[in-house]
């Protein structure tokens, strides 16, 4: 398609630590044709996502990570302007974390699981959804929560990142499930829209000058889950107020990025397990895309209903795409981080 | 009952990290009278185990510490010599983990629990086993493995402290799963009895300049249970080599006895447990106490038909018992420590 000039973002060195601007490279180069079976998406919102650190390495750990030269991965929506696949038509809006960091990107709609292409109702909510509550981050809200963490109603759940594309969602779900929701955040900003949608109490982690009889003032009962996405002095002061039974869903590492391939920051307790015969469940949302369909069900009905409420944080410009991913990885943004492409 | 006189050991003082035997003091005095509902049990065998680490405090986390001046908690067995229950005659077998560190013991049969009393058929095992394989101990092993471990046939167990009280039965328990069960000790003795239970394969941790790399090499397709007696860095080069779904049971940390009430020595990796969706579970084996009698059944029916085999590791005298404790914190000991008592 050589009329078409893709401009996108490929992976130029690998980071040490935090990742740099210098770790991409903007590219020009014309979309290639579809293949059989393929179609041409305009992009028209790309993601950011903390899990794109792990994938700027060789190996990412559960997937291949991004090739040097190669385009960064990560998930977009837009529409489909030319189709080799005869379920997809000119028009029709395309969901997938294939799209990478780019404007146009050819997909494979056939492939199973989450490297596949979603078909997206513009319907049911602004396409763009389909990054945030309505997609993958949302899954990773419903999922962990509800089957790692298994809320019981009068239970007390505490979120950390509790205003990011993940943490707003489970406080709210947290809600629904009949329990108290307690949110972790780094910014009274942050805390007051918690509060607006649900949260019973927040914790700003930066003007605690001790986090964990901070955590046990908040958490009087002590803490039933701990849906952590931060990693690091966070995970200690929560760890520390564990009550019997507690299930600790391991979602992300974020406040540790710097650290990436290297040991946490902060203590090991294993003790405090045996006392509190709790459990900690490293989670990760691909191995629940089979029940990808019930979610999004759920979170529909739920937002609709008006039960829950998200908010976005929006730069435009494919040219921003790494500007908006370090913010997030230095806790900048304000709710899930989006880039419009126009 | 004035004529019989009652060596016990107080506890003196709280330790500071390892205990030394000035934490015990040894005390004389006339066994008390039985109250209403009471027996007198004279003490034939008691056991030491890590937990009395724990009780060592004021506060064990998970139930009340041993004050100063008071008798030094543990599990014993011996002879009814007296009794004031009408379930209970004078020459029954009785153990109990209520008896303490002392040869004569006034217990009250109808507390339910772990601090109750147990009637011991002396015809189906000799009557110390109560306190090793056919009993807590033996519990451990069958509820930390059967139940939080979930076994399933050709998966890798791997144990630390493998030729322990818990340990040598888990690795057993994991053989009748249909398990590969991989043994982790300090003592190439210790390693040579657990390949003669059936262990597949062993690592003297001691002798490893690569404790990561040797546990790969014994565990080629990675662990998949990891019943972790010890915690420390023997836990984080097994935590390095865990397979997709592996499961955790946190069981104890003798290795770090000293580091009682501080956090753990070694490297925290929760990254680690994103990747490979492990979870881990602290475990206190008296949750199970409910179905004690179904364990027994089937650590009884094992050991009758030869499946299981059992070291113990015997000192004499109630004079021993700090030192049979020390030693086995020291991990000196060989198979479940116990002392003999005339």
């Amino acid at each position: 398609m050589q009329n078409l000039t893709n401009r996108r973002w490929l992976l130029a060195c690998y980071p040490e630590g935090l990742p740099t601007p210098e770790n991409w490279s903007m590219d020009v180069q014309s979309v290639p044709e579809p293949g059989p079976g393929q179609i041409v998406v305009k992009a028209r919102w790309l993601s950011v996502d903390p899990y794109m650190r792990g994938r700027m390495s060789p190996a990412a750990g559960y997937t291949k990570g991004v090739g040097i030269g190669e385009v960064m991965q990560g998930g977009g929506v837009g529409e489909v302007v030319a189709s080799n696949h005869p379920a997809w038509k000119v028009g029709d809006i395309a969901e997938s974390m294939s799209v990478g960091w780019q404007e146009w990107a050819v997909l494979t709609p056939d492939i199973f699981g989450p490297a596949g292409v979603n078909k997206i109702d513009p319907k049911l909510a602004p396409i763009e959804s389909s990054l945030s509550w309505l997609g993958m981050p949302g899954l990773t809200a419903y999922f962990g929560l509800l089957d790692v963490g298994r809320p019981r109603p009068g239970e007390t759940v505490v979120v950390s990142a509790a205003s990011g594309a993940v943490g707003q969602l489970v406080g709210q779900i947290a809600k629904l499930a009949g329990c108290r929701a307690v949110a972790i955040a780094g910014d009274d900003n942050k805390l007051q829209w918690c509060r607006d949608i649900g949260f019973d109490a927040g914790i700003n982690y930066k003007n605690a000058s001790d986090l964990t009889a901070t955590v046990k003032e908040s958490c009087p009962r002590g803490v039933d889950i701990f849906f952590d996405n931060t990693g690091g002095p966070i995970h200690d002061a929560v760890m520390k107020n564990l009550r019997i039974g507690a299930r600790v869903v391991i979602c992300g590492r974020i406040s540790l990025a710097a650290q990436f391939g290297k040991p946490d920051i902060g203590e090991r307790f294993m003790g405090h397990l045996i006392v509190t015969r709790a459990s900690i469940h490293g989670f990760l949302v691909f191995d629940w895309w089979h029940r990808r369909d019930e979610a999004l069900r759920h979170l529909s009905d739920w937002q609709h209903a008006g039960k829950i409420r998200f908010k976005e944080d929006v730069l435009d410009g494919i040219e921003r795409m790494p500007e908006a991913f370090l913010r997030l990885l230095e806790g900048k943004n304000f709710g899930k981080q989006i880039v419009r492409i126009s």
